[in-house]
C-alpha cells in the first residue's frame, strides 16, 4: 500500500521496455492545485507536459512482476539475514540489494554529506479515501500550512476503482501529528471524524471537495501511519569474499513522500544499472563506481530537494518560492514540471540565490512587453 | 607545436558547433598500425569506423580563435599571477583556467586518489619530419618496444603539408630516452643521425618508410623535447570572496601524450561546462559541483585508462591485450575505436580480468562458427 506517482519520465522508461501497460486517462492527472497558508492570494496551479499515473502499487507491481518472470525472471520468497544476502555472491554474478530496513540497511554506510537528519522530519499518515471529487483537469493538491505540514491529495485507481489517497505530511509537534499518533485501528469511525476535522480547519481546498456522507475508507489495509528518515547510502559494499553488494532503491535513497520522488528515483537508478549491466561483464568495483558515478547527480538532486522542502524551519527560499508562483505561471508550470527533473529542481531552489534568479527568469517569460 | 589527434567525437562536437573547418581526407587519418617488441606475429592494424584528424595547431587554434571572436568573445593577452585571476572572479560571472603550470596550476588541489606518479612515467621527443612515406590506408604506427617505449608516427598536416609528428615516448633509464636528453638546437644535424640511429635499431616498421637522404626536420620550431607528470586536480577552488575558480584543460587533467586524449579530453569538458552555462545562470558552487559530477566519468576514465598504460613495468594485463590483438581482429578494432571512448578503454584493460573478458568477447565476435 502506497500513494506513489510515476511521472512521465518514468512512463518514458516503462514504455521504452514494453512494459506501459495503462494507457488509460483514468489513472493520470496533469496538474498540480497549490494553497499556501500565508499571503492574499493562496491559490494558483501548475501544469505537466504529460500526465504521471497513480494506480495502486498492489495492482501495479504484480503486473510488472509478471513482466519479469515471462522474460525469463525468477522470483523467490524468502527470509533472508545479512549473511545469507552475503553468500548469494557466490553464486550470482551480480547481487542488487533494495529494502531499506534494519541490519539490511545497515550494509551500507550512510553517506553523512548528504543526510542532514537523524529522524524523520515529517509524521506521515496516508489512506485511500471515497468521497473526495477530484479537479477537473485531474490533478494533486499540494495544500501547505506553516507549523502544520502538508496534505497531499492524489487521485489513485485502486481495487474499488477511483479514490483520493490523503497523504497528511505533519510538522512533530504540530497540530495535525494526531493524524499520525492517533492509531486507525483502534477506532476507525473515530480517525474518519478526526481526518474530517483536519480537512475543516487546514485544507478548505480539499474541504470544499468532500462528500462528508460519503467520505470512508475504501478498505482496513488502506491506510499507513509512520515516518521515514531520510538517508542516502553508499551505494555498494565490498565483502570479505572480494564481491561485491550494489544498493538500488530504498536501501539506497530513503526520502520523504512529499515530492513523490522515491520511485522514480529508483526507476531511474534501475535504468542506469540495467544498461551497464548491457555494456558490461565483469562486476568489479569498476563496475559499481561506474554506477555510482552515473546515477550521482539524479539520486543527490532529488535527495537535496527534498531535504531542503521538509527543513524545519522552512528554508528562507521556500516561502518566497510558493508565494512568487501566485502570480507567476511560467515559474508555477516550473515547478511542476520540475517533478520529473530533479537536477532542474534543485538549480531551481538550492538557495536564496537560486530562486531569485528564477522568479526573475520565468516572470520574464510569463510578462508580455509593454510596447 | 604539439602532435594532437581530434578524435571523431570530438569532431563531431566541432560540427555541431558549426567550426569543422577542414573537410579534406589530407588531413584525416583511419587507422591503427601496431608494432609489438616480442612474439612471432608482431604487427596488426586496428581501424576507426570514422577517420580522425591532425593538423597542426598553429594552424588549427587561430582560426577556432577566429570563430571565438566571430561569434563575440574577447581575446586578450596578458600575463596573469594567481592573485590576478582572483581579482577577475570581482568582474566576471565564471572564471575558467585552463593553463596548468606553475603557481596557476597549483591553485588546484591535486587529487591523490586519481594521481598515482609523481615524475614523468615518459620521457618525450617529438618532431615534425619529411621523409616519412604515410601508410595507405593513412594512419598511426604505433611501435612498443618493451624497456625502450613507444613510437608514435603520426601523420600531420602542417605549413609545408604532410609531415611525420615522430613522438618518442621513452622509458626512463633505457636506450631511447637519449631522443629527450640530446637537445636538438645542440646540434640538429647529430639529432637527425640519431633519431635514424633509434628508429633503425627498434622500430622497423617506421624505419621501412624512412627515405634517409629527405630525412629532416620540417623547421627549427618543429621539435619538441621534455616530460609530463601525471595529474588529475580537483574541478574547482573557492576564494575568499566566495566566488569559485573552475578547472579546464590542461589545468584539471594533465596527461601522458601517448594515448592522444589531452586535447579530446578537454573538448568533452569544454563541452559540459559550454552545456551547463546554457542551462544555469547562478554559478556557486552547486554550478561546480554539476560540471565536477558530469565530466567525472569520462575525464577519470581517461586519465586511469592513460596511467595504466604508462606504469613501469608493464602492468600484467597491457602485453596480453597487445599481444592478443594480433589474431583478433575484432578487439583491434574495438581497441583502436576506443580512442574515441575513454570509458570503454578502461572497461577493457583496467584489470587482467577485464581484459580476459575482452578477448573472449572479440574472439566470439571473430570466429566464424564451424558447421
Amino acid at each position: 500500500m502506497n500513494s506513489v506517482a510515476h511521472m512521465h519520465v518514468t512512463l518514458a522508461l516503462e514504455a521504452d521496455l514494453g512494459i506501459d501497460h495503462w494507457p488509460g486517462e483514468e489513472y493520470t492527472y496533469s496538474a498540480h492545485y497549490h494553497h499556501n497558508g500565508w499571503g492574499d492570494e493562496r491559490t494558483y496551479a501548475g501544469e505537466f507536459t504529460a500526465p504521471s499515473r497513480t494506480l495502486d502499487y498492489r495492482i501495479y507491481l504484480p503486473r510488472l512482476m509478471e513482466d519479469f518472470t515471462e522474460r525469463g525472471g525468477v522470483m523467490e520468497y524468502r527470509d533472508l539475514s545479512a549473511g545469507e544476502i552475503h553468500a548469494l555472491t557466490d553464486v550470482h554474478d551480480l547481487v542488487v540489494v533494495s529494502t531499506g530496513k534494519g541490519e539490511i540497511g545497515a550494509m551500507f554506510p550512510k553517506r553523512t554529506d548528504k543526510s542532514p537528519y537523524d529522524r524523520p522530519q515529517r509524521k506521515l499518515a496516508v489512506g485511500f479515501w471515497h468521497g473526495v471529487a477530484r479537479r477537473d483537469p485531474n490533478g494533486v493538491e499540494i495544500s501547505i500550512i506553516p507549523g502544520v505540514g502538508e496534505l497531499l491529495a492524489i487521485p489513485m485507481w485502486s481495487f474499488s476503482g477511483p479514490v483520493m489517497a490523503l497523504l497528511f505530511e505533519s510538522v512533530p509537534g504540530g497540530p495535525q501529528e494526531v493524524l499520525t499518533d492517533q492509531r486507525f485501528e483502534d477506532d476507525p469511525e473515530a480517525y474518519r471524524k478526526l481526518t474530517l476535522d483536519v480537512l475543516g480547519r487546514y485544507h478548505p481546498t480539499v474541504m470544499e471537495r468532500v462528500d462528508v456522507d460519503g467520505f470512508r475508507i475504501q478498505g482496513e489495509q488502506d491506510i499507513l501511519q509512520g515516518g521515514v528518515t531520510p538517508v542516502l547510502r553508499e551505494d555498494y559494499v565490498r565483502l570479505p569474499n572480494g564481491k561485491f553488494l550494489l544498493a538500488l532503491g530504498d536501501v539506497h535513497l530513503t526520502v520523504d513522500p512529499v515530492q513523490a520522488q522515491g520511485a522514480n528515483a529508483a526507476a531511474y537508478s534501475a535504468r542506469v544499472v540495467g544498461d551497464a549491466v548491457l555494456e558490461d561483464e565483469v562486476f568489479d568495483e569498476r563496475f559499481m563506481k561506474k554506477v555510482a558515478s552515473r546515477r550521482a547527480e539524479r539520486i543527490e538532486a532529488a535527495n537535496d530537494w527534498i531535504n531542503t522542502m521538509i527543513h524545519n524551519p522552512p528554508m528562507p527560499q521556500i516561502p518566497a518560492l510558493l508565494t512568487a508562483m501566485v502570480g507567476n505561471q511560467a515559474l508555477a508550470d516550473e515547478f511542476t514540471e520540475n517533478f520529473n527533473y530533479p537536477i532542474r529542481q534543485i538549480d531551481l531552489l538550492g538557495s536564496e540565490a537560486r530562486v531569485d534568479a528564477a522568479i526573475e527568469r520565468a516572470a520574464a517569460r510569463t510578462t508580455v512587453p509593454a510596447n
